[in-house]
């Protein structure tokens, strides 16, 4: 039997604060789980909730998977009625998927106080509903809910659950740390002390880690160390509380430090590319600072090590990023100094190493800027135009000055709320007046200041403000909250860049942003590129 | 040996991307740490960075304390050169703390590669440095920089680092996994295997552990199952690229899962003030989803989860979240239906079990409201004069109304940005005209709402808006982005609440949250519990 990859981000996943998939998103997201080559995707709970009952009918046809198997999940019969009567076990056969997910519980104390039943009569609910799935055809698996405290509490009954369903035909039978308190060491005692009860091969056995010891990741690596074979995670670590086991950082770990081929070849690289779309479909910020996948994840800021990494950089890697389709990023912060500013420069084609005088000049202005709050860390473009400005034999020209811009939110009586901004400024000696109407008091200047430069640059036609994101600096010591804005910025051939303003005032921020995007696109080297 | 909680929060931990501390942040950062109760406190390292040495000389008279012993970090001897002439050796010694921690290289790779110096003469440089400082009265810790990858390549020469230090008088050496690649049954095997071959007990030796692999929680967690009573960790796992081991779930997993007195008592209960805290000054928002001290990680969303945990909340929960000074929270979402909506309300101290009308009509609201953008999850205060505003017998008076509001930024010809609001309100029966200046647009209709309402409400003047965050929802498939703000709000007596708004438009999202929080700190609940 080769490795079960079981990916549960769109049920199990789904219920992190803050999720909400529409069933556009659902199949996307399945499409881009097939794509980084998992074996099973857990497209929701058809019958309890009905954006899942028309995901299964959707994906039918509009879903063809290359490596994955589609997967249903639904929970044992109710308790007293024959299982061919029990409605959510009838939706979850209307699903149609080759292979179904069955819930149970494992955990004595939770049959007899949340589900308010015998013991006897939920080995009985577990066994029929795996016989009836079998028996139509479907490959089985049976969750076991609470495994864990389950087995601690009292070890013979949680057993008898696992024993039931593999009698009763399940394919696997997965040990849930629901309430996610395990550790490795745990998890591995815990599996071989099953395997001696049940007699049955580790190779049966599934898990499902959830992360509130901040061990969902070990814990799953621990029960594939000892033998498991199918392992239940999510993108990004997605999941209820501090969440689940992150599938990208499981399958990284299993593939490239314990050598074990759990995915297909040439998926692994996909990896960034499909953790940070499936995080834009859950509207989530991607985590800077995720294991494998994060922009953080090969970034280098402290000084000692950036002048070494200029040496060699495997000695400062625990893996080549490019494997996992990351980059290794440094950083321009003040920790960093000379050495990660001309290395910055170097990965931008700016040599700022011939130049000393303007290395210096460069690193002050960065220290003294991030000293007010300025970043660049996420922002090439406007260190590209820093360095620039203070490069020998760069063209300083800007394409426009600004003379003044005022910008109006009304809120009227009838309730109708408009935003209107007018910018004056300067392009190739003519004074420009322009006016626009936004969405909003940024849209609403972006819109002006793009009327005002049109005749003089057509190119600007072609950008797009990708993406605008605002934070809020508390000032420390009674100073007042500054506010940094970052701006992506798209053109037509695929390029994007990002650059930042940082202001009390969040228009202001705003408008540096702006103005450094434009500036950037419309920059020699940037047309040349084009 | 008791165990050693040794943090390095404000010396590897500043190095995660983004954080940049002042020597007063320093400081009150010291201080929490040792009201957490750790044993130690790496506050820098001095000569190398300014700030630090100011850091180490303020802390003699400005940081009594009651728990933590005081490091100073440093580096062995640079090669070639005689120990006291080492101008970072004196550096360090001055810092005048009881204990230093030096980093040497124990890969012979990097020794080789990186100081470019030979294997000999980086063992001598270990041993000057450390005898040099036990010789001046100080403990000494040796952090291994690179040790299982050395160990790994040459398990040799990493050991005689090790003996050669142990040697010299340090009291522990820390193997570091500073590239991060180590899983749990790899730490236990190296340390097994080193015990042996160099013949120390592992209580004399410490752990530190980068989170590139997802698995430095339990990493370190292993070191201590494995006999190792020092373990390096940072405040909310902050550090370089994915970060460091968490301290809070380190500590919460010895003591609370392997029943290890690791802090003094009264601590632990300590640990989501002293976690949120130290996010504050290092300007990071916290996590709401981190183990044991994130908002959510006794937040239950599931529909299935809520309504068992109505019955019997302990089986839900991996631990009784108030130990460590957390609560289980109920969250206010799509999925969660009914049963969730009752018992949030519950916690508010309404009672919508005994009005099942006006739950339905709150359940289908919010649902609503999500569906466009609107979350309640972080918004109790918005949610409860939704909730409030559904119940028989609730007053739904509301303290003003308004007509319409202007709001104007300006960057004017000399480059001054000015913000100004007007509003129109109805208060009591009186039309109220107010214009007011601000910082920003938001600060501006803020203040101009205050001055309107201030004669009839003199509460407002205690009212401040304590923060105020911004997100931007990326619309799907087409539809533009919308805007959500939330807005905290203190009063005089301490108290603290959290409105929401949400608009395509930044500022009309602003008006609402603004609103509600107004709304909310002058209902007649708030006023009799004032």
């Amino acid at each position: 039997m080769t490795f079960q990859v079981y990916d549960t981000t769109l049920r199990d996943g789904a219920q992190r604060e803050g999720i909400s998939y529409s069933v556009v998103d659902k199949l996307a997201v399945a499409r881009l789980l097939d794509e980084f080559g998992v074996g099973f995707i857990e497209g929701g709970w058809p019958g309890a909730m009905p954006k899942d009952t028309e995901f299964f009918a959707r994906a039918r046809s509009e879903l063809p998977l290359k490596h994955a198997v589609l997967v249903a999940f639904g929970a044992t019969r109710k308790a007293g009625i024959a299982v061919a009567d029990d409605r959510q076990v009838r939706a979850l056969l209307d699903a149609e998927t080759p292979a179904v997910c069955l819930v149970a519980k494992s955990d004595i104390r939770h049959v007899e106080r949340a589900l308010r039943t015998s013991g006897a009569e939920n080995l009985a609910m577990v066994h029929d509903t795996v016989a009836h799935f079998v028996a139509e055809g479907r490959r089985v698996f049976l969750d076991c809910e609470h495994f864990f405290d389950g087995y601690r509490h009292d070890p013979a009954y949680t057993a008898s659950v696992v024993s039931t369903a593999i009698e009763a035909g399940a394919e696997v039978v997965v040990m849930c740390d629901t309430n996610g308190g395990m550790l490795p060491s745990r998890v591995t005692a815990a599996i071989g002390e099953l395997v001696e009860r049940v007699g049955v091969g580790p190779e049966r056995l599934g898990i499902h880690c959830q992360n509130d010891t901040s061990c969902a990741v070990a814990n799953t690596v621990a029960a594939v160390e000892a033998g498991v074979k199918h392992f239940q995670c999510t993108a990004n670590g997605y999941g209820e509380r501090p969440g689940n086991a992150d599938l990208f950082a499981v399958v990284a770990n299993l593939q490239l430090k314990l050598g074990l081929p759990v995915l297909p070849d040439g998926c692994l690289e996909q990896m960034v590319r499909v953790s940070h779309a499936i995080a834009e479909i859950a509207n989530i910020a991607p985590d800077t600072h995720q294991a494998y996948v994060g922009a953080a994840a090969f970034a280098h800021k402290a000084g000692l090590h950036a002048s070494a990494i200029k040496v060699d950089p495997v000695l400062y890697n625990h893996i080549e990023p490019s494997i996992v389709g990351n980059d290794m990023r440094i950083l321009v912060t003040e920790m960093a100094g000379r050495a990660s500013i001309e290395l910055k420069s170097r990965e931008l084609g700016l040599d700022l190493a011939g130049h000393p005088e303007a290395l210096s000049e460069v690193t002050r202005r960065v220290k003294d800027m991030e000293a007010h709050g300025w970043s660049f860390e996420a922002a090439d473009a406007s260190f590209e135009l820093l360095v620039r400005s203070e490069l020998p034999g760069e063209s300083t020209a800007r394409p426009f000055a600004l003379e003044s811009y005022r910008v109006q939110v009304e809120h009227r009586e009838d309730g109708a709320v408009v935003s209107e901004a007018t910018v004056k400024v300067r392009v190739r000696g003519e004074r420009v007046i322009a006016t626009a109407e936004g969405n909003g008091p940024v849209n609403a200047l972006d819109e002006a200041l793009r009327v005002a430069l049109r005749r003089h640059y057509p190119a600007l036609a072609h950008f797009e403000l990708a993406d605008y994101k605002v934070r809020i600096l508390e000032g420390s010591h009674g100073s007042g909250a500054i506010t940094r804005v970052l701006v992506e910025t798209v053109d037509g051939s695929g390029r994007d860049w990002t650059t930042v303003g940082v202001h009390e005032n969040v228009v202001e921020a705003s408008w540096h942003a702006l103005v450094d995007a434009l500036t950037y696109g419309l920059s020699p080297a940037q047309i040349a590129a084009r």
